[in-house]
């Protein structure tokens, strides 16, 4: 498992013997912004240290950024809904003079491996849909307001938030200058924001992703890039006015108190064991050992309320994974304790969904479920003797491209046969990407099948029950299991990476599309193929050339 | 232009000099499959010659295919429609005895460009699509009667059918086998039919892909891979009597008489110039010099009614720059013609839209139309003086991603000043892929423009009220218009090909999403990633290697 705690400028260098990025920090150890609050409204100040960036070399410069400055940004997002349940409206700004924020670092994309541009480019739009998720359920609101440029990357941070201001001067502007100066898209669902949220007309968003200097004032209203644009002179005032307009839609308490997100204490939530030369990881969750009686509780408890604390463990498993252990193409999710004290947090959770706490606990498994469908890995859920597969938790083996529960006992092991139980909170607590559950997803041809899962919430399923009900993939019994496990991992294992990784991509997500859904599935999938393109990453290629003042040659062929 | 009819059988080399790829063939030349209908049942059989590759070394054994074989099934699906009224089931079957299809030749595959695989892929997903066009809106049933093994590109073409019956023998089978034993995706829909029209659980859909033997008997009906297993006993029987039944569905006229499909005559139609020191490929669309009276007439002059012999003339030229122009990365429509004809045949195509062959002349328009969407090059329409985008033409206007009309008229120049003219048929005649209008894609922000759009249908827009209801990009009077458009056209020539293709893809279909764009959007942009990375087509990939008796080096690294 990784430290914990080490300082965030690690070099993104990944695999064994590699120091690891870590995910873990707090505002008192931001490098890159600064979070204040005042009553419902707070300010997050993107003012990037130029030295500070992940990769040697590569100076963050004009409030550009990495890995590391978005780290810091999803903390702060994640602590605004966790630690302060009285802010309403979020405000995003910059703390340079002359620049928003000019994107992504250039430099240090392309020093990256293919690998990590993909997965930073999927932790950034995690981020800026965690941002919009606090929006639309937490009713925490974010106003971007703009001075200066803001490219790339800053405005498409920008069009995750509510409303947009930009300030009605000659230098301040919105652009998405990366075809133009760079070869490649704007990687962070900013295409897909402006057909999708925005909805830009797309002759407006062809000639506005191919003009380098990007639109301001007037046009930038117009065009529906921006919500206002407003005068230098009344700037502040507007700013504060529209905050406070957006604070008014909220439902958030103004008498809580929130609670403190503590450094991640993954020992007693998660087991991580990685096996590099079987290229698996195996994530086993463990069960809640103790739980608070009622709401009052949940809240003494705070960050240690298991199903908070198991979340935050398995998600910083997760990214651990996908930055530091790219050779791990397998995880294998087991679990082990109790399935009814699983299913009283689960009791605790629906109880109490009114509760600002309980609401944010439930949007962060949610969030956390979402991170696993988008491992770009294998995952198997192995349900064993012993096991607590239950309401939540079993929303992992829902996750998986294939489960497997294990019949009876094991001789010379006394822990209890392998059950799988449901719970209220899979029938739609946790929706995926696609907008639906991940029962209702599995079942999308066989509408009679979810509803009897549904009527069979609460119980203990057997292996037997939970394969008739269709709810795993496959049971076996001792003698079988391990030799069936073994060479599904060892086959799986043998496969080409990439293909599985499109194979996953496609069958993972079935039935409707949302803007979330076409971010990851579209726009990234055609990212990532140009990102392989000798005519962004070759020798010669826009993205190595940048910079050094020699012009790309691109190979003029169309596909 | 290309000569309409070279042999089928020429190497796909493309640009300048090399011998260009025809799409043009009709039943009496076909290598590959035999058509043959009795009344109301056609019979489309797959008999592939070994040696008529497009591929000279690459041996199309086992019923596996390469473009040229997918040339005439275009063909013969497109024929049944007009050729054969009658015709109201078409059943698919092999003409050899061992096999149903292997899918697409590997030799072959492996022989291609990255472009020419990349445009193979899509050209068979659009005569797949048209397939299930065919029997959605044709009502022309497509029933895949599979004996023998049918493997990846062999159970997708299946999978494009409404039923699909499986001999219940031990050889005969269906499979996705492109993941273990090519490292890449089965390419032509096969991952988003399993999922989003068959339904098959997605763990199954999991397993079935990474299983080479694929499934058979029992296993595959239950899993819904196939809809029926029969005993070779009664296969002639039962296929027959499944052909009728979906007959039964049909409207289809039993006393109608089919028009003929002559060869594209392309000259009267279209002019396409070809400037390849500017990448651009101009096509002009000529607008209609006589039209029938009436229905009769109509159906007298068959492929020579204007609408047709346009599209037919459009189609082949889209697809002739595609495969034999890669090098052309700009395409400007422009046209020419009177307006008022073009609306007179748009009045026609309304008047007697419940005639089976008007239906099909504006269902073959429809798809035009979403090949120009499909285009991997940028589109740009030039709305001259002289011109006739009215209409079904005005469809190119709104398809493009810019769209630019002249003010005025040109000193020394006669011709009539720029209109642009709406019809009925822009409201609901040719729905994009995304399910929606052009004009409603356009307008997805608008819903009022959509609506004063509406009320301007019939009336000759000029290029002022064109741009102030928002139907082109912009307007330029003569001072501006040739430096405006010349600068745009070199600016554009001088970005990524690869970047365009992507943004393009992103920008061209907000909204909704169904199958047909999760096939282009999501799975092609993986397959076209895919085919980049070294594990596919590397020197040691899977596809380099197959049947080399060699394995293929995997990088394990995961993105």
């Amino acid at each position: 498992m990784q430290n914990p705690h080490p300082p965030i400028a690690l070099r993104p260098k990944t695999g064994e013997g590699m120091t690891p990025i870590s995910f873990q920090t707090d505002p008192s150890r931001y490098r890159h912004w600064r979070l204040d609050t005042e009553g419902a409204i707070a300010t997050l100040t993107l003012d990037v240290d130029p030295s500070g960036s992940l990769f040697p070399g590569a100076e963050l410069k004009l409030n550009s950024y990495d890995l590391g400055v978005d780290i810091e940004l999803a903390d702060a997002v994640q602590r605004l809904r966790f630690e302060h349940p009285e802010v309403r409206t979020v405000v995003i700004r910059s703390g340079k003079d002359n620049v928003f924020c000019a994107g992504a670092n250039i430099t240090a994309l392309a020093k990256a491996t293919h690998q990590h541009k993909v997965n930073f480019c999927k932790f950034t739009n995690e981020t800026r849909l965690a941002i919009e998720d606090a929006s639309e359920n937490s009713r925490q609101r974010y106003l971007a307001a703009i001075g200066g440029p803001a490219a790339g990357g800053g405005y498409e941070l920008a069009a995750a938030c509510d409303w947009i201001m930009l300030v009605d001067d000659r230098r301040s502007s919105v652009s998405l200058p990366e075809l133009p100066l760079l070869a490649v898209l704007p990687g962070t669902g900013g295409l897909t924001r402006l057909t999708d949220k925005r909805k830009v007309r797309r002759d407006r968003a062809d000639l506005f992703c191919a003009t380098e200097e990007g639109a301001r004032g007037r046009r930038a209203v117009e065009w529906r890039l921006v919500d206002e644009c407003v005068p230098p002179s009344s700037w502040d005032d507007k700013v504060k006015e529209r905050a406070l307009a957006l604070a008014a839609t909220s439902d958030r308490p103004s008498d809580a108190h929130g609670i403190a997100l503590p450094p991640v204490d993954t020992a007693p939530h998660l087991r991580l064991d990685l096996d590099r030369e079987r290229r698996q990881a195996t994530i086993t969750v463990l069960g809640p050992t103790e739980l608070p009686l009622d709401l009052a509780g949940i809240h003494r408890a705070g960050a240690g309320f298991w199903p908070l604390a198991m979340a935050r463990a398995l998600d910083d498993a997760l990214v651990h994974l996908r930055f530091n252990e790219p050779g791990l193409g397998i995880v294998v999710f087991k679990s082990a304790g109790d399935p009814a004290r699983v299913l009283a947090a689960d009791a605790l959770l629906e109880a109490h969904r009114d509760d600002w706490l309980v609401r944010e606990i439930r949007l962060m498994l949610k969030r956390t479920f979402k991170r696993v469908d988008m491992m770009a890995r294998s995952l198997f859920a192995l349900i064993e003797p012993g096991s607590c597969f239950a309401g939540s938790l079993a929303e992992l083996a829902f996750a998986a491209d294939r489960s497997f529960i294990h019949v009876g006992t094991r001789a010379g092991d006394n822990r209890p046969e392998a059950t799988l139980a449901l719970s209220t909170l899979n029938f739609g607590a946790y929706p995926m990407g696609n907008g639906l559950t991940r029962l209702a997803t599995r079942f999308l041809g066989e509408p009679d099948s979810l509803a009897a899962a549904e009527e069979a919430t609460g119980e203990p399923l057997s292996a037997d029950d939970a394969e008739a009900l269709g709810l795993v993939t496959a049971a076996y019994d001792e003698v079988d299991w391990d030799e069936e496990i073994r060479l599904m991992i060892e086959e799986r294992a043998s496969f080409s990476p990439d293909a599985l990784t499109g194979l996953e991509a496609n069958l993972r997500f079935p039935g409707p599309e949302t803007m979330e859904t076409r971010i990851f599935g579209r726009l990234t999938a055609w990212q990532n193929w140009i990102f392989q393109r000798p005519n962004a990453a070759g020798p010669k290629g826009a993205l190595k050339l940048y910079g050094t003042g020699t012009r790309p040659k691109f190979d003029p062929e169309r596909t």
